[in-house]
């Protein structure tokens, strides 16, 4: 296999995206590339990290998801190979692949120190171009992902912010905003079932109420904003046609509950 | 051939592009994706029935042209394939193929029934990732159409604003207006030819009168706009190094008129 | 070699990027596409160059680099091929090519006259996908550049804006603001080393002064910029997780000195 995803915040009015795929593809001429995002936030984190926890399973097995959010880049935070049952990941060791290895757990984690598979010099700014993309690269290309450092027991985990429950309350909150602007709260779609258990409930948010679940962003009208479980099975807030956080004026960290009556 | 393009509202912050791209390279490896645009605005039929119209001809034959904007996902709106000479095009029956499917007549379209080429769960939310992006990738790899629904004779047909002729004047619109600020109106080449005759005219936009035709961009001065066809086939009103949108204060819907002497 | 790198204005809301690569996969159905950057600023020579500049070298030998902002399209300005030892360029005669050809000196430059290998009909207001695309493409394929027209020698030559140089003071100025908000300076490693010698200096930008070199963005705080020397080799004002450009207010041509005490 030969495929690498990029999630980066490198954006695209840059060069930082066409240097790191010419890197690779220097290293590795029959790569191919596919951009899952470059628009990341400069420097967050978890917004990375969420999605590649949302994308990573749709690739076929053998995939290098190399992924770069990276604020540290040039200080001492570690450089890593996680591998799984199916994949490879490679980035910074600040928690941006985490998310991923809690839904699939890494049988090996390496610490990327061998500078034989560094772009010359290397720069203490871009270790996108200059470590990772070289480095994923080789990985791609079947190198024994040993061969780049030594094995690790541990790397730097992140947190979804987690969902309060007690008997009659959910409370979760926004985490992302879609460029359509749907409103994904950390909420899952488990969470959520075990529960509602069938029982009547009310969603909160931004003092409205929604009394139950819609299928599809064609249901409400453009006056009344819904509820669902997104594709990626997070209960979500939409409206139809329109922007719920421009509706709702409500931005990541909005409040939102679930109460049964 | 193994060419999908692509045409989307999905946008480029999110990860929705990238995921759709997984799911073909996991059914066909070996796909060649060409992003033609997915920056559409939200929801906005015509606007991607306009782009595929101007980019389906420029690809190879065999190309599949994947569409989608589709605010009734999830709804009773059909999904359908579209063969033409030289193509096939895949997406929604909202209309969104219609003005592609004007300049290239299909020889068969199918509606997209079949579940086995799903992606497992279907979600209501995202068929571009759960239907159509399968069905792109079967199609790539040489999957008869029929295999995929049943045969039907019609589908939903969307039109390009109408112009009006009379003896004296043409009046059309601006609807598309590109980055750079040029002004696309629904007058094409042939129509606004078959008017004029060789004789002398005016073009009229926003109090702005305009007396011949340029041919190209670096034309007028940057207080004067003029008038082109554009590589295209639409006229269009332009300004040197300049936005014609913003000199103007033009926006889609402006009207435009010709008037003959 | 079989790829092609992009450089243009063409922006991502319209189809102007995927009908290029269309006209390409058509002429040259195994080629590779990498984009390099499509939001140069509208007719922004300076900036297309300055990029192209500072990524050419990281792609395999026998790339061809096609960049295209091209506000004199449908006028006299020529249309070039340029040969290196390493790669080939296409693009307008409008200088922006000439900042790489002068990191790597053309062996050969052909004005592009040939039209058997433009598209046809040829348009007056689009060369990058009548012209540019289908020569880049045969370009790609092997075909000898001299059969697309004649060797011609000299070019448009484009300057960066010249460091002034005295015994005590180098004086330069901003000429790229990344998507970060770094600010990237004309003062190059070279010249900033053979100017400070390891004597004591300062940095001035925007009534603000500096007194050493970074090695990380990580370093400094948020409210105190720094300076460090860029992966690209430029003087950089960068600030610790933010913008410098906002933080300072600062645009590009704003004067950046750096005085020896």
């Amino acid at each position: 296999m030969n495929l690498i995803s990029l999630i980066t915040d490198f954006g695209l009015k840059d060069n930082f995206v066409g240097v790191t795929k010419a890197v690779i593809l220097k290293i590795n001429p029959t790569a191919q590339i596919v951009d899952v995002c470059h628009e990341v936030k400069p420097q967050d984190i978890p917004q990375a990290a969420f999605l590649l926890k949302n994308s990573f399973r749709y690739f076929p097995s053998g995939t290098v998801h190399l992924v770069v959010v990276d604020p540290g880049v040039g200080s001492k935070r570690k450089k890593i190979i996680a591998q799984t049952k199916n994949y490879f990941f490679v980035g910074p060791d600040n928690g941006i692949l985490s998310l991923a290895l809690k839904d699939e757990r890494p049988v090996k984690v390496i610490e990327i120190t061998n500078k034989k598979y560094f772009l010359k010099p290397v720069s203490d700014t871009f270790h996108g171009r200059d470590v990772f993309a070289p480095v994923s690269a080789y990985v791609s290309k079947g190198e024994d992902i040993r061969k780049f450092g030594r094995t690790i027991k541990s790397f730097k985990v992140l947190e979804l912010p987690a969902v309060k429950v007690t008997k009659h309350e959910l409370t979760g909150e926004i985490i992302y905003i879609d460029r359509f602007g749907n409103l994904v709260s950390n909420i899952d779609r488990d969470t959520l079932e075990n529960f509602i258990k069938n029982k009547k409930f009310r969603i909160l948010i931004k003092n409205k109420t929604i009394d139950n679940l819609s299928h599809s962003y064609s249901e409400g009208t453009h006056q009344r904003p819904i509820a669902l479980i997104d594709s990626f099975n997070y209960l979500e807030i939409a409206i139809n046609s329109h922007s719920a956080r421009d509706y709702l004026r409500a931005d990541k960290g909005a409040k939102i509950k679930v109460i049964k009556d």
